[in-house]
């Protein structure tokens, strides 16, 4: 491809799949591998080689025909191109079971996030930790929010209040948002919704799991 | 529409949207609502009227133009294209923060899935209960999965035992995949699998809480 080729604009997918490549790269440096090939990296990554050499292109590092990528200058590529590391400060909205799991799971799994409080209504959870993260009440949102240039949110609320939720989060500069809920919702331009309703995900999985016919790969 | 057009395959999409429209029917029917129209469904679900008039050219009940559907007969008729109730028997594989927190959630949210047991390696979790499911060792698998028609499992073990997994679980007659590890599975032709990478995710939420001119609606 020439110089002069126009990339795609980023994606949620390629912004997937270039932190597919670290982990994979990572994976490499543990074993104490120096340079890779594009295909190698494909194989490893379940994508193929010509998508990656595509995304590859985005980091800025070019590599060799003959030697491929230098292994740790090109996960430091992609860590630059996806913005290097970075504290995130996060609030998740409810701490149902589902928000209480979340909260669990991302305190061990995903440390770099930090969680600067949990919101809820059940004024029986409010003003306790949970694993970790003080519980206040919803109605408190702004006043702790406001001043925390908290970029992201989790949101785990019931359906019915997810959207006034979105709308309040928008409002104090949140411009990403973990949907966890049972329902879609609307935010302004630029903000980003990354939807992941388990439940609708447990009617495909059981729909299919009786139709082994209708699976198409 | 004529009768004589051909209705593309189901696809997971399709399954999740008749999903939705059960709930907005059974939040209708709450309501007391009797019939609705195709336009009134989708602005209850965020979809367009003529791709929910398509979807539900599939239920096999066309409502009337002046009236609309009937609520009742319309979610009985989404839920017999779904499948109908069906109460599906499901494993566990990982036993860890993340498969805890599935576990918890599950039984609370979805307790028409019935978890048959949960399987680990590491020994101190093993046969103790969690959340109500039995926790065995993965060795145990095929004894205890064999003779249960488990058609559905849940994947959060480690990402380089994954594969390893699936290959188990296929064996053993699961159909159905729902994949929360950090990898993607190979499986056999018929056996659907729903990745839900959250590291993925997270990566995307906080890649696009910086960027929100790269942020398409």
């Amino acid at each position: 491809m020439s110089r002069s080729t126009v990339l795609r604009p980023m994606t949620p997918r390629a912004v997937g799949r270039l932190a597919t490549y670290r982990r994979v790269l990572a994976g490499l440096a543990a074993d104490g591998v120096a340079a890779v090939h594009s295909q190698d990296i494909a194989g490893l990554s379940g994508m193929t080689p010509s998508l990656v050499r595509q995304d590859l292109m985005r980091v800025g590092y070019r590599g060799n025909p003959q030697h491929g990528y230098d292994v740790r200058r090109l996960d430091a590529a992609i860590a630059a191109t996806l913005g290097g590391p970075r504290a995130d400060r996060a609030v998740l909205l409810g701490v149902g079971n589902l928000g209480r799991a979340i909260l669990q799971y991302f305190r061990t799994a995903h440390p770099q996030l930090q969680m600067v409080a949990a919101f809820e209504t059940d004024v029986d959870l409010v003003t306790t930790r949970c694993h970790g993260v003080p519980v206040r009440h919803l109605l408190d949102l702004e006043e702790i929010v406001g001043g925390e240039q908290v970029r992201i949110a989790i949101l785990a609320v019931p359906a019915r209040e997810a959207q006034a939720a979105a709308d309040r989060l928008a409002a104090l500069g949140v411009r990403s948002i973990l949907n966890f809920t049972s329902t879609t919702v609307r935010v302004p331009e630029g903000t980003y919704v990354e939807n992941h309703d388990i439940g609708l995900a447990l009617e495909r999985v059981a729909y299919f799991a009786h139709r082994p016919e209708e699976v198409r790969a």
